[in-house]
């Protein structure tokens, strides 16, 4: 898979390794081939095996981020060469090592004890790295067409900042984005009164946003956030009074928050600056959380079984596709360490992939156990 | 002069046109070429009639500003047509038509009544449109150099907004540029502890800068004003915090202020939100007045006579090269209507340059009257 250069939006061979490897195992694998107007077509995948319910989840992506320049790689990025026991490569760490790890579990559970009572599924987009808008919201919405159900879902993301075994997440904080242009009229520095200048009341608005703290966090989530980040007039005149000044923010929020009623409040302390405004939002995903219940302590447990180490449950970090898969069943994200991750020279230990073999299979063996029914 | 495309820095023979007019009157003319290391050169012009004192000058340029695109003109910007009694062209109103009117003065009053018992000269420079490094500024160091003093200065700026007879302008307000730029550390929205935002510093030294006026004004001039022209920071990635923004600022400032005191004001503003910063200033002249006395009076007086308006005594507007000269003599700055200067469609009314013409004929009367030795 790492040899399948599938920067996104291209699938470069990927999902066809997939399924070559899916497919001797039992798995139906259905190909999904998504293009709303105007996007790529992006290729995704969902592999079932079996037929009967509860239905455990694998959801991840094939796709990665562009490599930049080959030349300041140690190895080529998509060789898949292995150095002093590290896999590099583009996606090794993000996320493709963890899929690996998820189909070498599900073999060796059926090589072991057979196909589960239940089901297995791997819930595979290749459009998580660009706009998210033809990958695993769509594959959710043909699910749901088509009757499939998941009972409980892991998603193999990078969770690890340093270790493996450090960190599962189960939850993410929301994202909005806003763009704010603050207008006024252009004139001469000289001759201010025949003029209006937006850049005053810009700052304005920009101090107020940052005046104080969102929250303070919760017992789940870090305290909300926001980040200017950036201002932009591009006025190279130093005697002339610009017409507009736009800012962007973006909000990383717990569940304190949601997207709408921090619009409203972004609107009413620009309000309280006054003068003329527009202001755009962008939502990339309200803030959502697990709780902490059976599926989170069945992935916890094995990952303490395998590494020794009792993982945080944390909220931290960027977005992911959780944040979509949250509306249909429990979901948790654990995979391999994520230190290198959108980096040059990223890479994994070998070691750490087999280990995370080992969590999947232990994921799995206790989903399907006698109580697994119940886990999520 | 009008038909010299004199676009600073080239003078494309208005100097010669000028020198063709000055020496049948008997003017001794000096032509000074300067060109500082790495300046484009610059030529300048000083001229006098006479050897004794007291020395009257008129000061003014013969560079002009672009014309622009001369499709956008109804008449060739360099052809000098007139128009239902209009004049066109650029630098008819910034300042040909002035200089122009100065010298037929000069002529007319040499012709009815010989040359004064004193001096008339003409300090003209090619460079007041551009960086002002090589004109008026080199040309006084040179009169220094040889001995010549200047007694008093009308400078033909264009100073009646709209319409002749309204402004004389006996000082300026000041001008500084500051060019500010806050630093932080670059990194991931998502992880904002392992950041440091430059931007809310950065928004709040602006708003601390802009939270109060600098001053009321006083009787000669306006309130002082600040104006933030650019805010800069050039990030396109939403999801990443960055590293510096930079701002730039003009103050206008009256003579309660220097550019030294303002320096020291804006890093203690500065300093009080805290942080990195590096600021960066530049001067373009400190305030001046030539405060109300018999300089001004002379021209007022002159002003109502020919066009039945009391001008205003104003400080108002842009910088001047008259901020070089009030180091060496008295100066006033009285010209032409300037509506459209540095505007497409420059032009002056034929009728202006000939009252125009009056008013600097009275003034040389009146500076060299039995009184017009102290007017000074
Ligand atoms: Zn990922
Ligand atoms: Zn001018």
């Amino acid at each position: 898979m790492v040899r399948c250069p599938s920067v996104t939006p291209a699938d470069a061979g990927a999902l066809d390794v997939l399924v070559g490897a899916l497919e001797p195992l039992g798995f139906t694998c259905h190909r999904l081939r998504f293009d709303e107007d105007g996007t790529p077509p992006i290729d995704n995948l969902y592999a079932r095996l079996g037929g009967a319910g509860p239905n455990l989840c694998f959801a991840g992506h094939t796709d990665v981020v562009p490599p930049g320049d080959p030349r300041d790689w140690t190895a080529d990025p998509f060789a898949g060469d292995i150095i002093d026991g590290k896999l590099h490569g583009r996606g090794t760490s993000d996320m493709k090592a963890a899929i690996a790890a998820f189909v070498a579990a599900a073999a060796r559970r059926i090589a072991a004890k057979g196909a589960p009572a239940g089901s297995i599924s791997l819930l595979i987009t290749g459009d998580e790295e660009g706009p998210a808008i033809n990958g695993t919201r769509k594959v959710l919405d043909w699910l749901v067409e088509k009757g499939e159900t998941l009972d409980a879902c892991v998603v193999g993301e990078p969770t690890n900042p340093n270790y493996l075994g450090e960190m599962i997440k189960v939850g993410r904080r929301g994202s909005i984005t806003g763009h704010l242009t603050v207008h006024g009229t252009q004139g001469h520095v000289a001759y201010p009164h025949l003029a209006d200048n937006p850049l005053p009341r810009l700052v304005r608005m920009l101090a107020a946003l940052t005046a104080e703290p969102l929250d303070q966090g919760n017992a789940h989530f870090q305290p909300s956030t926001l980040a200017i980040t950036t201002i932009d007039v591009g006025n190279p005149a130093d005697n002339v009074i610009p017409a507009k000044g736009t800012a962007s923010f973006n909000i990383r929020f717990n569940d304190e928050h949601t997207s709408d009623r921090l619009k409203d409040w972004i609107k009413r302390t620009c309000d309280t600056v006054g003068g003329p405004y527009d202001l755009k939002f962008r939502v990339s995903g309200e803030s959502f959380l697990t709780p902490p219940g059976a599926l989170s302590a069945l992935v916890a447990d094995a990952v303490e079984r395998v590494t020794g180490h009792r993982p945080e449950l944390s909220t931290t970090g960027g977005t992911s596709d959780a944040r979509f898969i949250k509306a249909h069943c429990p979901v948790v994200e654990f995979g391999i360490v994520g230190q290198t991750m959108h980096k040059v020279d990223e890479h994994v230990a070998v070691a750490d992939v087999e280990r995370l073999t080992d969590i999947y299979e232990a994921v799995i063996d206790g989903f399907f156990a006698p109580t697994g029914g119940t886990a999520a």
